[in-house]
């Protein structure tokens, strides 16, 4: 199964690249991709360029991942974005945000009337994307159907275990975060940064 | 100050980019940079395909950020390489390394008398790369000098927040960890996955 992380400029690092680290360590599941809206090289918010495809090469199915970070805030206003991420999502058999990732879902509306999460620091304003999603302030990550939301950053790694366990079975992601010497939060309830 | 990351293929990805994630919140202090020996696409362990400039454009000084993986089980015995790394850690005001990362400056000669640690899947491994090493089994993170060298893939991130405690104070990495929203291990002799 393709695992598609859907990039764009100024997203975190981490909110892409722990759960990268994590489902990349089941290379015969999952094939990781590297999108963006147009292709070439991206840029995080903390300066790493990566080389993308354009969206448009995306087959449908897969894992659809969606980082955060401070280029949310304009691109929750690009139509072209949203529309393309709407249908990806729609095609998509899981669908997995970290942080203010879920803000750009919510404005797909495909979160409407269902569970999610987002940051801590910036859950107002990625609430406010999606004012019929019902927001837990509380969760280090909710599941909802296909749909996995993460809060900030790092606990997008302790959802990518989780969706590891979900889908592949627990022994398989307590092995991964042994080899990565990572103390997994596996409870999606335990939220130390809560509001 | 430049800090001056260090890629080449098949790097572990976490290694790399969550210490990125962390200096990278700092970008008034540390200005990241990506560089691979020849410079052009580097993919990481986990197929993140990394657009990286020459080393020979690096200038003195600064952080030089060497993560570990598989990679490195071909490159501890490439000579140009090795070479370059030598030069570069000299000049280096700190080197940090993360995992096997740790196995590819011992082959420099420079940590020889020196505390260091490296993953605890791989040590006797590493460990074999640099016998006049200090080598520590229980070790979250080790400081000695300017080098910093941590245990495998997520110790980088606790090693990172160490590094900024050290030089700008803990309460300025207290509040990354804050932000990022992950639980640091700040006690670097606190390791979970000793052997």
């Amino acid at each position: 199964m393709n695992c598609n992380v859907l990039l764009f400029d100024d997203f975190e690092t981490l909110d892409a690249f722990g759960p990268a680290e994590i489902i990349g360590r089941k290379p015969d599941v999952y094939g990781l991709g590297y999108y963006s809206l147009s292709g070439g090289v991206i840029k995080s918010a903390q300066n790493v360029p990566v080389l993308t495809s354009p969206l448009t090469e995306i087959t449908g199915g897969g894992v659809l991942l969606v980082p955060g970070g401070i280029g949310t805030r304009q691109l929750v206003n690009n139509r072209d974005f949203i529309g393309t991420l709407h249908r990806l999502a729609n095609e998509a058999e899981y669908v997995l945000t970290v942080c203010t990732g879920a803000a750009l879902l919510a404005r797909t509306g495909l979160l409407d009337s269902k569970n999610a999460t987002t940051n801590k620091l910036a859950f107002d304003w990625a609430a406010s994307q999606g004012e019929h999603v019902c927001w837990h302030k509380r969760a280090r990550w909710v599941v909802d159907g296909k749909y996995y939301t993460s809060s900030g950053v790092s606990a997008g790694m302790d959802m990518a275990l989780g969706f590891i366990a979900d889908t592949l079975g627990k022994p398989v992601a307590d092995k991964i975060a042994h080899e990565i010497e990572y103390i997994w939060n596996n409870d999606k309830d335990n939220d130390h940064f809560a509001i």
